[in-house]
């Protein structure tokens, strides 16, 4: 069925089912003119929003609308997570070609209610509109965070460690796979594919963090943005150590694949969002001990002796890491 | 200057300036992974979005950038307002072609800041990122409103009456002299097309409405759709005069010049972004005392004779008023 048989209420009573998962926090959901929501009492709120341009950010040769629903919400979900907080509620907007086949928005829609039902996340509005040109979407999410645990940029003190969770650089080799073709012939490629299509936003992990760390970003636009981006806000210096950078055996293998140093991947690459924080020594030994499931890596360190970020190679070349990044601005 | 010169970040911090009017309730403003707000004690919270597609929703060649970005937060002004809520909070999502000159987009956000300090809404965030094919933007907002004053859609009582404020089918009307072309040479076009490029949310006048209706929608869609949506959402019948509809000295000469009904306006254009509400007849008479800024005007009433919306002819013929609208998605 084409979206012009079903009309937009017909859309909407197609795709508002198993939309609440976290009842408790709802008095209306979608359906009026504004959802209307229990804000937890002596929380602050959150409030962050991404768009997504096909042609831009997808491509939709090369991810299936369920993915590609799955992935809006998490980068949304990865930005509440950076701040120490739990996402609560998302709103949806969608642009959309008016001869798509309505099962395409069934299926994007089940992928973010996949990640919602994962993360306890309601999808309470949206809005859905005609597109003349492909798909664009746009994810608003609130969330909450405890005024004691909340994660800025600007927290960062020299003398405190700068630390990452899980590994980088797989999401931007998966993505060098998924534009070459036949990445399936390659049985590493498959989880920097995956990295790529469906990132996992650190939630828990960050709530975790936030009791230890001084400063807190997630890694949207490549390691060199982010650390570029704390150095600034927080008016300090990072010195990050080019061999300590946790790379994956497969993002190595893209890299010799590919003829690329497997670490720009990681500096440049984005869209891994994995967590990059700062902590002081001492907090970070009682983090290590408080049951965090994600694997922590000590890349480097704050330091008053430069400005921006440096990076120190094996041969103790140091080299000025500029924020790159801006990947979907250029 | 052109965008790609100057980077997103340069883009950032040219509009972030004047960005929060409201500053008790911001903690975290732009800049961060998200806005970090402060939610007022015992108001529930509200959350809605639209988005604007260029091609779709607005034509460049009849739109300035500033009345854009002022129609793009009014519309989201307005379902707050349809809630009896006070708006609070706004992210802004931004798609562009690359070669758009910085001034457009300047000029945007002088529209969106305008209409933001005239009902002290923060602009607290949002994300900009390139287009292949013209301008998306869209806007989410956060509100508040007291557990005793929300106003849904689903409260119409039988014997309520349906009561409307300001003129409508206006903003349909200046659409059309837009469309045509060489409307400023009609005096009575011009406040037409004002109505349609800078619509005004009755943010002030809803909460007065919100202390004595039983349901309300605002009429983004017409007439029709919005007496639908109250008919079926509170599972009521709605009867309305077609004589009562309060149509402008502008939209009758707008109708005779384009050979349309001016009734048409009203009932199917929609956009006009007036309220629409049923009130019990001795609340009514309670709130026309109680100073509110705007005319009111009864339509008609709620019925338990009859399911949807039927016109009420001068004749005393009747006719079904169907759900027409989804102006955007036809």
């Amino acid at each position: 069925m084409k979206l012009k048989q079903l009309g937009e209420f017909g859309l909407i009573d197609l795709l508002k089912e198993n939309t609440i998962v976290d009842p408790a926090s709802v008095v209306v959901g979608i359906g009026d003119d504004a959802a209307v929501l229990l804000p937890t009492p002596r929380q602050l709120q959150l409030l962050t929003t991404d768009m997504l341009v096909e042609a831009i950010h997808f491509d939709l040769k090369t991810t299936t609308p369920w993915q590609l629903g799955y992935k809006a919400v998490a980068v949304n979900l990865s930005d509440i997570a950076a701040m120490g907080g739990v996402p609560k509620h998302i709103v949806i907007s969608l642009a959309i070609p008016q001869d798509l086949p309505v099962e395409f928005i069934v299926q994007l829609y089940e992928g973010m209610k996949e990640i919602c039902r994962q993360f306890q996340v309601n999808i309470v509005g949206g809005d859905t509109v005609a597109s003349p040109h492909g798909v664009v979407m746009n994810v608003a999410v609130t969330g909450e965070v405890d005024p004691t645990r909340l994660q800025r940029r600007s927290g960062a003190k020299p003398g405190d460690l700068v630390v990452v969770t899980g590994v980088l650089g797989n999401s931007a080799a998966g993505l060098d796979f998924l534009t070459r073709g036949n990445w399936e012939e390659f049985e590493y490629a498959w989880p920097l594919v995956t990295s790529h299509l469906t990132p996992q936003p650190l939630v828990k992990a960050g709530q975790i963090i936030a009791g230890f760390a001084t400063s807190m970003d997630d890694i949207s636009d490549g390691l060199a943005s982010e650390a570029n981006e704390i150095a600034k806000a927080s008016a300090v210096g990072v010195r990050l150590l080019a061999d300590s950078v946790p790379l994956s055996a497969e993002v190595q293998e893209a890299g010799t694949f590919f003829g690329k140093p497997a670490l720009d991947y990681a500096l440049y690459g984005g869209e891994d969002y994995q967590l990059l924080f700062t902590v002081e020594p001492e907090q970070y030994r009682l983090l290590t001990l408080a049951g965090i499931d994600q694997k922590l890596t000590v890349i480097g360190e704050v330091t008053s002796e430069c400005t921006g970020v440096e990076l120190v190679q094996p041969s103790g070349q140091i080299t000025a890491l500029a924020a790159r990044g801006y990947n979907h601005f250029v």
